[in-house]
């Protein structure tokens, strides 16, 4: 009897309202990621997390939605797996930490928080920035970077899921390399 | 096109040190869970929360593990998804929430924190006292109802798994019947 | 320049409604583990945790409020120090975490909770059962010592405080002959 | 007999390495939030935030350490109070919410994270440059105000301090003309 064989996760975030651009880069992204067979995680809600889990359940991937709150019923309507966290915007730390990477959707205070996060966990990260506001410029992702964080800028879905996927296999293969798992 | 189905969740709770009587009942119940098309959740480490993994995905089930720490690869090997909150032990009332009902098998220090986080978050409870240490004898039980926990004793695998789901349907009915949702 | 001198600090737990005879022996908690020289760290909000707040600061101690919202207006007006953890009932772990020792009084579903998790993290615990309500008896108190908990049941606040402060006292010199710290 | 009078409770946010410069600066930001009046809460750890500690009890005030882990001593020496939160990174969440206000020196990945948290939380910001690296140019900034944050530049710790004093004093007023509390 074989054990379960645990497919990559990837963590998308994003604000819970996105403007029409945002929507189709969101969609597009779940879809790619459900295409590559990875599980798609993010905070459940609507806006971009919507149109993630949208995007990935219309091409038969699985969703998982880690909310802020106790309220299931919260969650949007492509959420596979619900978690209810309760713990309010601290739950920002679980979802990048529950992916393998995390793709960072255009950005507001809480996408903004979650790629602190990620970088401070240790989880690498791809920028998708989809609307007009762009935190960072080319210099602060320097920054970031001279800080030891892994960080890439994409400026297409394809691109950001790419990216995603070769960082997490980079990292799986340097661990197998370095300490033998 | 249609949205996603979402199937019912389970939390089942217990130590992560399990006694063979314990380790039974633990699979047996993440069988019988799969078998009735339920979701099984559970805090993703050893003992029973691996028993119960490892039944539910013999019978072809889906396994969410809510782990305390960033390490995806602390997570026991019949874990699906593993959630990695990097809370600690506050991941239990993360764990709690998530279920629709809970099932808490034998009992430790966290199973017993578990049993007050769902009941004062609102969750069904039914107690499966699997080992030797049974912390909640009738009084006890009779007490938290008082309170106005809604919690059941259950003295198998199956009459657990049975009440959990005729607890998750009546709290939907009753939901139907004063919300209309 | 000398550094801080940390004062022990004493976790109370207990539900925000109290009755009478739980409302005076939490306020006689709270000062008497004032006049030790104790800080008071609770959950916050009303019932017991804001009894025992006035009575430590009656006595002119320090509290500590561990409320489980972003909102400080939400905190008892006898609470010093707000920490909005806006992690909803998961602040317990952090409530308890943060005590030296625990007295739990009387108790609802919350301070179930927070019994187990101080036992799981390893905080000692003292039951001031102060109503009619009695979750453990002598019996499940043994069960709970079988499985390694540091837990006494005393009948007044004074035995309370006084038990609490040995258990510090007692952990604090295992620990310096253990591990020279 | 008065109820307690609560202080405001300034969050000062920094890496746990802090260059001389940055040293300073944390350590002059924390006697003067002292001889204003003001609780210093920070991560509890070392670099920025023992600076700020240590700054804040030179100068005879109360210090807040809202730690990542259960262990107490890891909390710098300058802390009077340790949160044991146990919850790790997800702490900023909880010490940028006790902040009436949030002062950010420097800045590393846990710092960015806790910018973009108390802007979702609603806690204005008040940023410290501090170092070499700067993670927001002025154009940053201005999206973030864009996007509804409250967040201030300043290039002095007398600068930061007055104007995060500044800031809760103007959000008490407006809440008091708005909503009449």
């Amino acid at each position: 009897m074989t054990k379960t064989v645990r497919l990559i996760t990837i963590a998308v975030c994003g604000p819970s309202e996105a403007t029409p651009n945002e929507w189709v880069a969101a969609e597009q992204t779940g879809r790619l990621l459900a295409e590559h067979g990875c599980i798609v995680a993010c905070g459940g809600l609507g806006g971009v997390m919507q149109a993630v889990c949208k995007g990935a359940k219309k091409a038969g991937g699985t969703t998982i939605g880690i909310i802020p709150s106790y309220e299931k019923s919260s969650a949007n309507p492509w959420v596979d797996h619900v978690i209810c966290t309760g713990i309010g915007q601290a739950r920002n730390a679980v979802l990048v930490a529950t992916g393998d990477a995390v793709i960072a959707i255009a950005g507001g205070f809480g996408t903004l928080s979650e790629i602190g996060l990620a970088l401070k966990i240790g989880r690498p990260v791809v920028l998708l920035p989809g609307g007009d506001l762009t935190l960072f410029d080319e210099a602060a992702v320097d920054r970031l970077r001279t800080l030891g964080g892994t960080i890439e800028v994409s400026n297409s879905p394809e691109g950001a899921v790419e990216q995603a996927l070769a960082l997490v296999k980079n990292r799986s293969i340097s661990k197998y390399l370095n300490f033998g798992s």
